[in-house]
């Protein structure tokens, strides 16, 4: 039930980078392959896989589906038992070893299920997924990861309907990705917030309606986005991974029925930034893995709708470079002047 | 747009009882009439009033429903705007002066909305409904608070499907009319969880299917709740105001889906005692006012369902004592030995 793929694309998202930086204690395994945001060619398949042959067009993903748990047989949740993501896990389920090797036979270790930074890598079946092969497979990549996280959030999160509002706090690629979402599906007024204003152009090109730049304003947020909106809006995401804003973004929706969808990753073990009783306002909020997208189930179609232009996902590659640049482009992403790097193995 | 109610039956609810004692410093205004669970008739209406008359039966309620705010004309939330429970209101919304007065002229305050420790009182009419006559009075005063605020979390706010299961923490009044809420709905399976053993035996009456007493384990009750049940339990209602409490109700149930629906009061400011990364595990948590009841439009829907026996609700007053022996009914709250007592002015 594995299956071997040629890694034709990759790129980087924060989860990468911090991984590098070994900022998680508890994470450190190494040495270890990063990467979990590709696209690529399947070269071979293991006993029993039977939905993938070799030449078709794949997409691997962390958060896997395999199909037969009590979560993936509910229609509720993405969050496989067997295959969810884990940020601590760096060997294969079958039996617990890993599939890399140094030249002298010791392991390298895998990681959120993918390790796509190789010409090469070995993937559960349940964590990989083909798609029509006419699809453009170097913009498939973002489907991987930031793409699906943020479009998922709007879409199946969210459940965002025509005619709501939306704040997006933190305009990554991740945060771009739910202003399209929410631009799909009929946002009345999408919200973008960061201090670094040079996202805003970005922003304008994915239906963002209106910009907050935090550091020019003598109000909290969450004030500048109740009095814009008369209220606050339905809907807000944290795509940053800061618990000031966190809970600015969830102080910003209205009272009643506003949702805050969680996306960013928060350092543990600070505590939630809200008081019991602010919950009787009426407001919630709820935390989103992979946009909640179930990937063996939905990716092809998610393929399939950027083939027919329904998501546009031209904004998103700023940067392309051959792999052996991957510094350089982990070097953009710090700096954040690219959105997604695409690399060519 | 004010209505003078001849209260016939009312009953003691935890916050009247924290308010009497001043627990919160910031609530104190004196003096001032208690009470908010109660059953009348009405004395008079005012000028404006066209949905009650004199004689008719009526149930106050301290969530009020104006019927034209924007959360009043949304489908998603019960906090009318105008009208919505505030603790620290202690006037009339008309014009900020007080409908009670001592002896030399003095404002006597009223509290949530209702003061209904009182042979009459004032209601704003978004905070009183007529239903039918028929309807015993003496139990609709349930309707009032504590059964409306434990179905209502059930029905509305969990939306509880047949086959569900359900832990409750906190098998007081509320806690039992979650209980009955999720009987009616067809749950599979109703945990109760409480240190007072006494309340198992009505809880049982209830449809409560099994008891956990945490003084009587040797694991966190979560652990339990997640053994017997495969995984944890699909909704957890947590009726006491404690915040380790709110945590093992959090973790009872289970990932991906599960809902903690918070009843109780809690102290502020205390934070959430939750990561943000835990909401990553698909559990979710909303708080619940008045069972998310409209009073206006649902409560005579409601008490039609109780004369009609779809809801029990004979095991809820175990005490009905004259209105001049209120202290004792007090103790009896305090004491834990009461759910209801009802007095009779």
């Amino acid at each position: 039930m594995e299956v071997r793929v040629k890694i034709l694309f990759t790129s980087i998202c924060h989860t990468d980078l911090s991984s590098w930086k070994g900022e998680n204690e508890a994470q450190r395994a190494y040495p270890r392959i990063l990467g979990h945001e590709a696209a690529g060619i399947v070269e071979s398949v293991g006993e029993g896989v039977e939905d993938m042959k070799i030449g078709d067009h794949v997409i691997p993903f962390f958060q896997g589906e395999c199909g037969t748990c009590i979560c993936c047989r509910s229609q509720k949740t993405n969050l496989c038992q067997k295959f969810g993501v884990n940020p601590l896990k760096s060997v294969m389920v079958n039996d617990g070893k890993t599939r890399f090797s140094t030249m002298d036979g010791n392991p390298i270790f895998h990681f959120l299920n993918t390790s796509t930074f190789s010409q090469y890598t070995v993937l559960d079946s349940a964590c990989v997924v083909k798609i029509d092969t006419k699809a453009p497979l170097e913009k498939m990549s973002l489907l991987s990861c930031g793409v699906s996280t943020g479009v998922g959030a709007a879409w199946n999160v969210a459940n965002l309907q025509p005619g709501s509002s939306v704040a997006i706090f933190g305009l990554g690629a991740v945060g771009l990705a739910v202003a399209e979402g929410a631009r799909v599906r009929g946002a009345s007024k999408i919200i973008g917030v960061d201090i670094n204003p040079s996202k805003f152009f970005k922003g304008k090109a994915v239906g963002i309606t209106e910009f907050i730049n935090p550091k020019d304003l003598d109000v909290p947020v969450h004030e500048k986005i109740g009095a814009i909106t008369v209220g606050g809006v339905d809907y807000s995401f944290e795509c940053v991974g800061n618990l000031e804003v966190l809970r600015e973004a969830f102080l910003s929706t209205h009272t009643g029925w506003g949702l805050t969808v969680l996306l960013g990753i928060h350092p543990s073990p600070m505590l939630l930034p809200l008081h019991p009783m602010e919950l009787f306002n009426g407001r919630q909020i709820v935390g989103s893995i992979f946009g909640g997208f179930k990937g063996k189930t939905q990716l092809p179609k998610l393929a399939e709708q950027c083939m027919c232009g329904t998501l546009n996902l031209d904004e998103f590659i700023t940067h392309e470079l051959p792999f052996h640049n991957i510094n350089e482009a982990f070097q953009l992403l710090i700096e954040g002047k690219s959105l997604r790097c695409l690399l060519h193995l």
